[in-house]
């Protein structure tokens, strides 16, 4: 394919004809395709169907014999811990089972710490008079909304295909103690795909950061979402925050949304003694225990991690065709055209597109009025603003095959128009 | 029976050396007795067994279509909501059900009050020079606990039949407008066990604010929860609310933690639509929605009222030769000694006893000396100060009646012999 930006302006002007016919012959089909969340698709959840079934009126008592229908338990089923233990690779003593929402961990350990403080630091964040966040991006737009919800200033710094720009990192958190955290999806990232390489890890567990309670919030929520046979490794952070005396800079989290039901599964936080401790002292005003019902109906069901990986080979069987047909199509309908590029991931729930600089909110807008819905431009970005407007989130989970298929024609043909205006202006 | 009170010394001695006697003889029997929460017991858990077999893996389908094992629907099922809108007596579009605990609901709002402020306030509470809360008591020590882990001062006043002593919550409430809020369990209260009076919620609900966005917490945690059959009336609030013109004043909460099971039940929250608006915002950001399979499980489970209550009256089969038990010998061990008064509460889940003056943290400690542990001392106030260091909260759902029977036997013992040495040494 010719390059649309070494084209004359007078094939730049046939181009665009030809495009508004494909575009006009798009909307005529009134589509109604959403590709805005990581959401799984019906024939995913069907996977877990056996998790409700699996208790019955015969089964509600832990291993140690405790009645999981009464109150208590503040830290989880020992059973739940163990597993939520194996799959962030710590100690069950270092891990919290909560209820469905990771979210909401990642949310309350941040609110608590504006009102309490956290362990190393002097006193509750709401008392400074600034707290701010490192959010590396493109990221995820929940992880920014909290931030920008609770009041936390938000220090954007760039992604690159091994993590964080570390030299940027290392930087703004060694001169400013103010900044108070940093935001990861370290593995198979949201949106990008990236696995953090081992250097990175390191560095984040060894920099040296002006505040003393700084934590790293390690949203490791697609460690075992691979869509390849050969699965990538993240190093484990906490062992290497441990090795380099830091300890108490990490909180990890993982949920099993996207393992069993996305609504209905269960979230887990895990950390050093130290920050656990902190924890549980919040959680025990707030509540007096975790649904351990469901708890128990995951441990029934999954049994162990090797059970987890096996489920997993066949979420990847019912993503790895749909990953597979956006690879595919903005291949055909963009390859060569030096307009856009994508990302490859090798697990995870989206693919990372990148236009020419401007055009990012253009072609959402485009495509949103045919008819197929992408997440809005700009929410990779702290504020939801790209300062490129190039970046967009695919997230090809909950369409058919077939109607990601025509999504993703029309986002290409709507990438092409909006290229070639920019380059007729230009 | 002689009312201690009126013994003379040689009495008084000769009384000691028999109770030390009676005393001993239950310390030998080595105890293991615990009435310290209101916790429900396994008979009463297996009345909701159908709960664990009421969802199979062909029925996971709302009314309305909507697959509730995926993401969404932050406000809860509309089946869910309708139910609790019953339960609470508001309109469906009141109404939030959330997860498996209404304590959370209450934490987090007030969290969020913290952190971004109240619907018809100047900004979030944070800011303030001081947040304070009205806190009848004797009250529910989990009420109090949110206020001292977030920072909010507790304001006392007097519990009285009919609810708060109305005259001192209206006379602090006009006058400081650092006043946020007050704490109620309006029905079968935690530990009195009164209803609030119909003039009691409509003075609470027309009452002069000296902060225009205070706000009641109105925990009615055993709205449903008789003893007898002829169940209290409790007047509505939200509804005396509107028609005094301050409709936001109010936030409702519920729960079926003491209705299904105690860890894996239902919360919900009610209120204004401005208050609803407001809290959905703040939940937007925090989780993408409650477990709403839980929540079809209820619905299911359940119904409706008729079958809420229906199933009600099964518990209060359970649980009123339990309450039986502590009346009969609270009054044959303790009926005219003049040392002791206690509540004969119509619903809910405790009794509320008062000792002579000075009394109570020393009944406590002597009772678990000798194996039967009851709720701390104090924990009935805020700071978990009784003044008059005499409320003892007994919670008889969990242990068997013969359990019952010995350790209020033991209790009736201890309150004799720490009040004659109270009276010996006056």
């Amino acid at each position: 394919m010719t390059e649309l930006t070494s084209m004359n302006r007078r094939d730049l002007q046939a181009k665009a004809t030809h495009l508004d016919e494909r575009y006009h012959a798009f909307k005529a089909q009134r589509l109604a395709l959403d590709m805005t969340r990581g959401k799984p698709c019906a024939e995913q959840l069907d996977l877990s169907l056996g998790l409700l079934d699996c208790l019955r009126h015969n089964d509600y008592r832990a291993a140690d014999g405790s009645d999981c229908r009464n109150y208590g338990g503040l830290e989880g089923l020992p059973e739940a811990r163990q597993l939520f233990a194996d799959f962030l690779e710590v100690d069950p003593s270092e891990v919290i089972v909560g209820g469905n929402s990771s979210l909401t961990m990642m949310h309350d350990t941040i609110s608590q710490a504006l009102l309490r403080g956290m362990p190393g630091g002097s006193g509750p964040w709401r008392t400074l008079p600034a707290v701010k966040f490192v959010c590396p991006s493109p990221g995820y737009d929940r992880h920014f909304a909290i931030c920008q919800h609770l009041g936390i200033d938000m220090i954007t710094v760039d992604m690159t295909a091994e993590g964080p720009d570390m030299e940027q990192v290392e930087r703004l958190v060694a001169g400013d103690e103010s900044l108070k955290g940093i935001w990861c999806v370290p593995k198979y990232s949201n949106p990008t795909g990236i696995t953090f390489s081992e250097a990175v890890v390191e560095r984040l567990a060894r920099m040296r950061t002006a505040a003393p309670d700084f934590r790293i919030l390690w949203d490791n929520a697609y460690t075992v979402h691979h869509l390849t046979d050969t699965p990538d490794r993240l190093a484990n952070l906490l062992a290497a925050a441990k090795a380099a005396g830091n300890p108490d800079r990490v909180l990890l989290f993982g949920s099993t949304s996207k393992i069993s039901f996305a609504g209905a599964g269960l979230a887990a936080m895990a950390g050093s003694v130290a920050n656990i401790r902190h924890i549980k002292a919040g959680l025990a005003i707030q509540t007096i225990g975790p649904d351990k019902l469901n708890q128990l109906r995951h441990v029934r069901f999954f049994r162990d991690m090797a059970g987890i990986e096996t489920h997993m080979q066949k979420h990847a069987a019912i993503l790895r065709p749909k990953f597979a047909t956006v690879e595919d199509v903005l291949t055909r309908e963009l390859g060569g055209t030096g307009v856009a590029t994508w990302s490859r991931p090798r697990g995870g729930y989206f693919i990372s597109l990148d236009t020419l600089d401007g055009c990012a909110k253009a072609v959402v807008a485009m495509a949103a009025d045919a008819g197929v819905h992408l997440t809005h431009a700009g929410a990779t970005f702290p504020y939801g603003r790209d300062p490129r407007d190039r970046n967009i989130r695919l997230a090809p989970s909950m369409p058919s095959p077939n109607d990601i298929r025509q999504a993703m024609e029309l986002v290409s043909v709507c990438i092409q128009r909006v290229s070639v205006a920019k380059l007729l202006t230009n």
